[in-house]
């Protein structure tokens, strides 16, 4: 199934995305739900981020050929830091420009886990049923503010600027993530084309391995980290984030 | 006024607290609120954290004497991280030891911002219409976790651990931070006694400073930073982070 989330003639909702319709239903993915009145057409609606998390997780250095490639050694445990779930941004929504002195922004494509229940220390057997579905994320940085105090890497800061937490168009519940692959096209052109197969910690272990300390909620996201191809964006440019089985996020940097 | 969350024979709200008692109230302090019924024995209710943040900024280095005990450079601008806010305690909550092996546990006794209302690129004259109190805090920090992978530092998640963002009783929107001190007793000793005074950023520069860069919405925290004293704490101590004007939060670390 591919859960939306929706604007149309002033109301919000979650559907179900069906083709070119969406079926429209009450309550949510996150609990009790049913189809509710006629489908829409999609293109009569605006689609909004398909779900709305308190807390945003990114991961740093979660797949082999970047670590190889930038000589990172393999990480013992997954390395985690928090966005700002103010930073949202949905499919189609563009991306500002940030108004300050930040020096160049990044896009970096990603698979992203939807949580889809509290999860507390769970096992990685357990970490099925607690994951919704995924989604494409963009994990937007501003790569110069991040080490730009020689003390203190500014990992949440330089992720958690207004539209920096990119994601959408849908949250996709049958997905296999170690058959698929993440290609990203900026300005057009192909600039990412990686196996999710190639993560040191593929999803069920990173939902496990994340909640031996961290509490996890319904609707909470972890981007799975990058792996080669990130380049700084000019104004004007358009990022397509496409995941096999899910489908395209596309923004517009300052657009 | 001093703003209180509470629960009582099952119902939780919003309250003033007068001396006492507690005057309940409709609505909340981040909109609009009116009296509702009659004043409650403080004695007869349980303190819940007094507000609900979707985020919670810390601060490192924000303190004159810590960083020059410490030998850190003055920090150009406020130098942050993101709390998880599935991790909150309230006042006289246990702060688990966690389950996991993440080594020694420390408190940090705080000031804390608690903003009132979307708060976007705002100028230091402006911030203080757009926080509506400060409380106290207890950044509690897995200190061995922190520093434990040499290519990155885990602030996240060494501040994100269950119930590592401590903070209450009230929200007090009277306050100058200017001329107060917050003192921290762990097992009935006064471990740290400083000045607000020594803050590198105050509280209306920090306000303004992050909101340049990070969306700000009502109820969010920011931690101010924490000075020197800090120490681990055993299985069993409560800690005590008291602050003039506003009052003591006290926990007891897997109590």
């Amino acid at each position: 199934m591919k859960w939306i989330r929706y604007q149309h003639q002033g109301r919000e909702g979650y559907g179900l995305l069906q083709g070119e319709h969406v079926q429209p239903c009450h309550g949510s993915p996150f609990g009790d739900h049913e189809p509710a009145g006629d489908p829409l057409a999609l293109q009569a609606m605006r689609l909004l981020p398909p779900c709305q998390p308190r807390q945003i997780v990114g991961l740093w250095n979660n797949f082999r050929a970047a670590a190889e490639k930038n000589g990172w050694s393999a990480p013992a445990e997954p390395l985690w830091f928090l966005k700002s779930p103010h930073a949202l941004a949905g499919p189609g929504d563009a991306i500002p420009v940030p108004r300050g002195e930040v020096g160049r922004v990044a896009y970096e494509g990603e698979l992203v886990i939807v949580i889809g229940r509290r999860t507390e220390a769970v096992s990685v057997e357990q970490a099925a049923a607690h994951i919704l579905g995924y989604t494409c994320g963009n994990d937007v940085t501003a790569i110069e503010l991040l080490p730009r105090d020689p003390a203190f890497a500014q990992w949440s800061r330089a992720k958690s600027l207004p539209g920096f937490a990119a994601f959408g168009p849908v949250i996709e519940t049958d997905f296999d993530a170690a058959a698929a692959s993440v290609r990203t096209r900026a300005g057009g052109r192909e600039r990412q084309h990686y196996a999710l197969a190639d993560m040191f910690f593929p999803p069920h272990e990173l939902v496990s391995r994340l909640s031996q300390d961290l509490i996890l909620e319904a609707g909470d996201l972890i981007y799975c980290g990058t792996s080669l191809g990130v380049l700084p964006m000019k104004p004007g440019t358009t990022v397509e984030v496409e995941i096999d089985g899910i489908g395209s996020l596309v923004n517009t940097y300052g657009g």
